[in-house]
């Protein structure tokens, strides 16, 4: 019999003490009390029949209860996705990203425009891992798509603040469900090239687009790894008076380097593009190229395959991130970790007697 | 409070029930009685000295019981190797992979050949995820490496067979620790170009080389996403004869490459280079080029801080196996993962859900 002698679960997708500052959601099955006094909820049906109107300001209160890092909120909240489950999954994920300076933002604002003038309704959502640092960076400041969000067909949602990566991945990926069960036909979801959160973003969405500027070789050296190999299409911004001819040249490298690299998705041939933001050149052909990449995948059968594999993965995401939590925030490991790392990086004792020690502590058994 | 209702730790690096077919020796909390009657191993003390002083037969013997995957023996191996920990570290280990036909065992043939006749002690490794399903394919032919193998500089040991990924990677690591301490001098670890393994042999080597043929576009095309990353240098093997043009050409679009992503090691810059193992042209120059590498990151102090840090990321990594091992194994999870996985990719549930039902039957808590 193994025992496991501690109960707080606060938070999930962080593995060092110190950074648990909030709760982010993550299902714990310990009860909590309240200090508060418990604040009286909508009813969950009627908010989701709301949502389901279409009613935006619904949208967004549901959308606060996601991202809310109190356990009754989050609870609520699930008990809210439960409902409009059945009524997700009908848009086209879009993932973007690029690094800083390469115009992810007048980018959306063109192509969301663009989205919203044929009809369609759309949501800019965005993951930004700085933003608990910095206190918010992309999407963030509101007169940068100022044009976009006074759109009645667009929805526009800055990414969560505060928090692990784990948790803002886990709000916007719940909040794309709401957008969905709202109506909404595209989702765009804008991230920073920091640490995971292009791969996050990639693991909740069907197509990934790789913003970059003229100079190839500048770029990519600046460029994390692997992330060219993540994106269904890559679109060299800026394409616009006299860095046109520039544009064209760096997307030839593109292509190159693309055409030697393992594609993103199975079937679909990842190309390079140019575009201008601001004369709004090349964002009706690339939205094109969307289009026949989900007809083309979805024919194929590995646009529901990828989306199937993608919440398996995410359950698997969840399990590994609660593991990690209770382990790492057990008492006995938040006093002895860095002593036993210490150990074992000068060589005092192996990382399997660094384990031992930890794990004997932690899960203290019974003799049989 | 927390209970976990299991008892059995029978592997660590697998998270699947039905791969669990060997003990992999990962520390296990929990006693175990043998049915057999137990052996008499010899003094770790003796034997230890016996390695320091060089004699290969008792290098051979401590590997067994490294690589056993019975629990006295997987006990005694980490006690052989406390007492060995001081004397290791002394070598440049060197990781080797390239797609199959690259040619890595000439190659190795080669280098191994090069390094003992100038008085090196060296030690050839190996990694092969698929010898536990093929019985072994790398190192395993004896007649591959036959005239290095009987250089008496020369020391060569086949990738252990049988159990997982994770229980071959822990074995090939303390492997190349018993090495170090028995005075060997170059440890070259090879693996092929499959699953996980160059990555887990990029986390235990100073220096990672990538062995290619010509025809770089279509190399590419076969290799797994970020591997090139991975590398130290390129070397575009079998430049000889008719095909000496061409892996000259192959080596300059590697370098196109290489220039453009990001280096393999801080501070240094990742080349393509040719060679011919079978005409021992260019095999010298590898080894003043890996030569440099040693002491350019010795003296930046990058050499050292890899070291230190891989140590500390394996101690996390093998946490981390041991609480999936401990979790998927769990009756009630190798019972319900499939249906709660189905759930939650057909929509019944939301990821979260099936979290909470995983986690509140493993962890039965009491109320509070």
């Amino acid at each position: 019999m193994v025992k496991e002698e501690h109960s707080h679960h606060e938070s999930a997708l962080h593995v060092r003490k110190g950074i648990a500052s909030s709760h982010d959601g993550f299902a714990s099955p310990q009860k909590r009390r309240f200090r508060k006094k418990e604040e009286q909820l909508p009813d969950a049906g009627e908010l989701a029949a709301k949502i389901l109107a279409g009613e935006r300001k619904d949208l967004a209160k549901a959308i606060t209860f996601i991202e809310s890092n109190a356990k009754s909120h989050y609870n609520y909240g699930q008990e809210l996705l439960q409902q409009l489950l059945p009524h997700t999954g009908k848009s086209i994920r879009i993932g973007i990203t690029g690094v800083p300076g390469a115009g992810k933002s007048t980018f959306i604002e063109a192509f969301g425009h663009m989205l919203c003038e044929s009809g369609l309704k759309t949501a800019v959502l965005a993951i930004d891992p700085s933003s608990s640092i910095s206190g918010g960076s992309i999407l963030g400041d509101k007169t940068r798509m100022e044009s976009l969000a006074r759109h009645p067909n667009a929805f526009i949602r800055p990414s969560p603040s505060g928090g692990t990566l784990g948790g803002v991945h886990r709000k916007t990926r719940e909040t794309m469900l709401l957008c969905e069960a709202a109506g909404f036909e595209v989702i765009l979801i804008e991230t920073v090239g920091v640490g995971q959160s292009e791969f996050m973003v990639r693991g909740m969405v069907d197509f990934f687009l790789l913003i970059v500027l003229t100079g190839a070789g500048d770029e990519l050296q600046g460029m994390k790894k692997g992330i060219m190999e993540l994106a269904d299409a890559i679109v060299v911004n800026k394409a616009d008076g006299p860095n046109k001819q520039l544009a064209e040249k760096t997307r030839r490298e593109f292509n190159q380097i693309l055409h030697m690299l393992q594609p993103a998705t199975k079937g679909w041939a990842s190309q390079a593009f140019t575009c201008s933001s601001i004369q709004r050149n090349g964002i009706l052909e690339l939205w094109e190229v969307i289009q026949e990449f989900e007809e083309k995948t979805k024919a194929a059968g590995t646009f529901e395959e990828r989306r199937r594999l993608q919440t398996k993965e995410w359950l698997h995401t969840l399990i590994v991130e609660q593991l990690k939590a209770n382990f790492y925030q057990h008492p006995y490991v938040t006093h002895h970790l860095t002593e036993m790392e210490q150990k074992a990086m000068t060589g005092e004792i192996t990382p399997a007697q660094a384990l031992a020690n930890l794990f004997s502590n932690v899960y203290k058994q019974n003799e049989q």
